[in-house]
């Protein structure tokens, strides 16, 4: 069963916004034992639309199409599916009373011709129902593929998907099982790797995929199992894993989870009954925003204190200058002090304080860029890392932020 | 001047990462007067590659491929590429002699033979120096396309399209120029706009497009210009600019910058010589994070307070508890009261502050879920917003961050 993903819109072509859209409809359709073989981003003209469509059909069973439904002329993708099947509109009612409602309940201006023509729908598609925009979805069953046609607004899109697309291709095909397990390993790069598993590679059943994601310090090796027994996956996964523990067990620290590190971490906390304060500097409130954008982070996550400027460390947390000026503000002592004092000052269990330079220059510290230090304090305990990050911004913030979180996620798994 | 991009890789088709790296290559090649005609992402198969290569070079003059060229045997786009040209590999000794300085300086693993091999290269490329990695860009000119491979590594691919390749593009190729300018508009949404400036959209010359951007309360209107003549495509659009004026004046508001919002907002108050402190609550430290994202922010930005929990209001920004209970914690007064003592506890000129409801659940207050108030206090200014941002969480919380950018931008604009 293979997927095609199109997205229609010259804003990612241009390069003014990513394409999120896709990797969350990979996602989702993984989940249920679709593949994805390719992902297409191409110009809101009716040729591009029609030749990538007669292309994809070639290749795939599903396609789904985003974008371009809007009301107004620059929209081109409703019109082209209706000639792209040689098909005529009609008015769907349900759309349309839709479309009044939300008019009348939500949006100020008043509904006009281009609103109502919403509803207007090729007459050879199902309509999905699109609950937070105007324009509908559209499901199409045409010589054995599936073309779905979804709005580009993220909201809009992602409740199309749960609610109506994955219900329906769930009942009209068949699929097989995909089972992903990702090993993460530390401290040994990508070809040493490759070179001690390599006989354990080679040998790998044809039904598991081996795949290296090496990032920020780390291998992840993914192990991608597909077929019609999810048992027979998931033991053939596990004792291919069982082999790899003899070969590289020292480097091997667990699995990445389905959950993201944040989510982890809120489960960790909630279950142990803690509560938990950033107190950050490099990081300048990342790590605080990734927890609170999960809902119910008010269960643990009591707040943060972002100390960026050396003078706020004395202002706000009450660090003395001239324990700044001994150790100077990236170093030891001053993250634990932060780590200490946003503990007590936001009444928490437990801290978590970053300093460093990110870079590209030096700042108020003598550090080296890329130096990092992370404290964490708890009611027994006081731990200060060291790290150097390299001297790319983006990524020293990101490895900082990511490297909290492990220390984090490891207190709970001693 | 078409580009193709095209990204090898299962990690975007299975949704486990974003595909950012497109996005940059487009806006970068947007610049230098390139369009890109189409991005796909492919399977790591050598078929799929082939396949995808053999496509985009009947459409573009230049092909830029990422990803595929880790030294292990997952990765398959080198030697793909040495296929499809029907070539052989050399060593190229420039590439061996900087694969083995980063192992002497740079990673603790010794060096093997497949990391020696990344210096093997098919004789018709031109290697790219790929200053951060191991593997090399290429760079293969044949039957008038260009091809250019670029390791998937998002900070060494930036480097090497910065270093090598725009150069080298802007050598090999004429190019016409892109303008593009996006105009803001507020209040008013897509449709009824569309109907209010039909006419004059049906009458835009041919080197002029437009689209319609909606989201977030706001629609943003794209005039594209393409042509040789830089100076006359600026006039046109600026006279039909002049012309939208005339129609929708009353809901436009300037223009979209190059510049992000954040970046705006740090040269803003770095003309200003003002400092800034962020309190959050529904935010979490969105704001703050995205502004020190942005290197040199410590210019300008002190620090943030996130008071998550309604506890941490009164205990680090010490807000009275009989005002948390009499006014709600979503509240006028409250966020007032969190901005007015921020920026007295960090001594900052400015503070913003936000308190809301993300939902999915009220939590601590009776607010509707969507509910946002963001304040803002300066030396001779307190003011208070109220919005309601729906029941989406990422989308309120996403709205609240983007408004109290845009309320910091239109403080100094006034």
């Amino acid at each position: 069963m293979i997927a095609e993903i199109i997205t229609i819109g010259d804003e990612i072509l241009i390069g003014q916004i990513v394409d999120t859209n896709s990797a969350y409809i990979a996602k989702k359709l993984n989940h249920i034992g679709v593949d994805v073989g390719q992902i297409t981003s191409i110009q809101d003209t009716s040729e591009h639309i029609k030749l990538s469509l007669s292309l994809a059909a070639k290749r795939a069973n599903i396609i789904i199409i985003t974008g371009g439904l809007g009301p107004t002329n620059d929209d081109l993708t409703k019109k082209t599916l209706c000639d792209y099947f040689k098909d005529t509109y009609v008015v769907n009612e349900s759309v349309l009373a839709h479309v009044e409602e939300l008019f009348k309940e939500h949006i100020s201006t008043p509904i006009s011709q281009l609103n109502r023509d919403q509803a207007l729908i090729p007459s050879k598609a199902i309509a999905l129902n699109n609950q937070y925009g105007t324009a509908p979805g559209m499901w199409f069953d045409e010589n054995g593929v599936v073309y779905i046609s979804l709005p580009g607004v993220p909201y809009e899109m992602k409740a199309l998907i749960e609610d109506e697309v994955l219900p329906r291709l769930q009942q009209r095909f068949e699929r097989p099982h995909i089972l992903h397990k990702t090993v993460l390993t530390y401290g040994v790069g990508e070809s040493a790797i490759a070179e001690k598993i390599e006989a354990w590679e080679n040998a790998l059943p044809s039904h598991i995929k081996l795949a290296y994601l090496p990032s920020l310090g780390r291998v992840r090796l993914r192990l991608s199992a597909r077929g019609k027994e999810k048992q027979f996956l998931q033991d053939s996964i596990d004792s291919e894993i069982e082999k790899l523990q003899d070969l590289i067990g020292d480097i091997m620290k667990g699995f990445e989870e389905e959950a993201t590190l944040e989510e982890q971490i809120a489960q960790a906390f909630v279950h142990h009954q803690k509560t938990l304060v950033t107190a950050e500097s490099c990081t300048g409130g990342e790590i605080a925003s990734r927890f609170t954008a999960i809902p119910g982070a008010s269960k643990y996550f009591i707040g943060s204190i972002v100390t960026y400027a050396t003078s706020s460390k004395n202002d706000v947390l009450g660090i003395p200058e001239t324990l700044i000026e001994e150790h100077s503000v990236v170093s030891e002592d001053i993250t634990l002090q932060m780590a200490i004092r946003a503990r007590k000052m936001f009444k928490a269990d437990m801290a978590i304080a970053t300093t460093g330079n990110a870079g590209p220059t030096k700042g108020d510290s003598e550090a080296e860029i890329g130096t990092v230090y992370i404290a964490l304090v708890s009611e027994t305990e006081e731990k200060v890392y060291h790290f150097n990050f390299g001297n790319l911004r983006e990524k020293v913030i990101e490895k900082a932020v990511i490297k909290a979180q492990e220390i984090l996620l490891d207190y709970f798994s001693k």
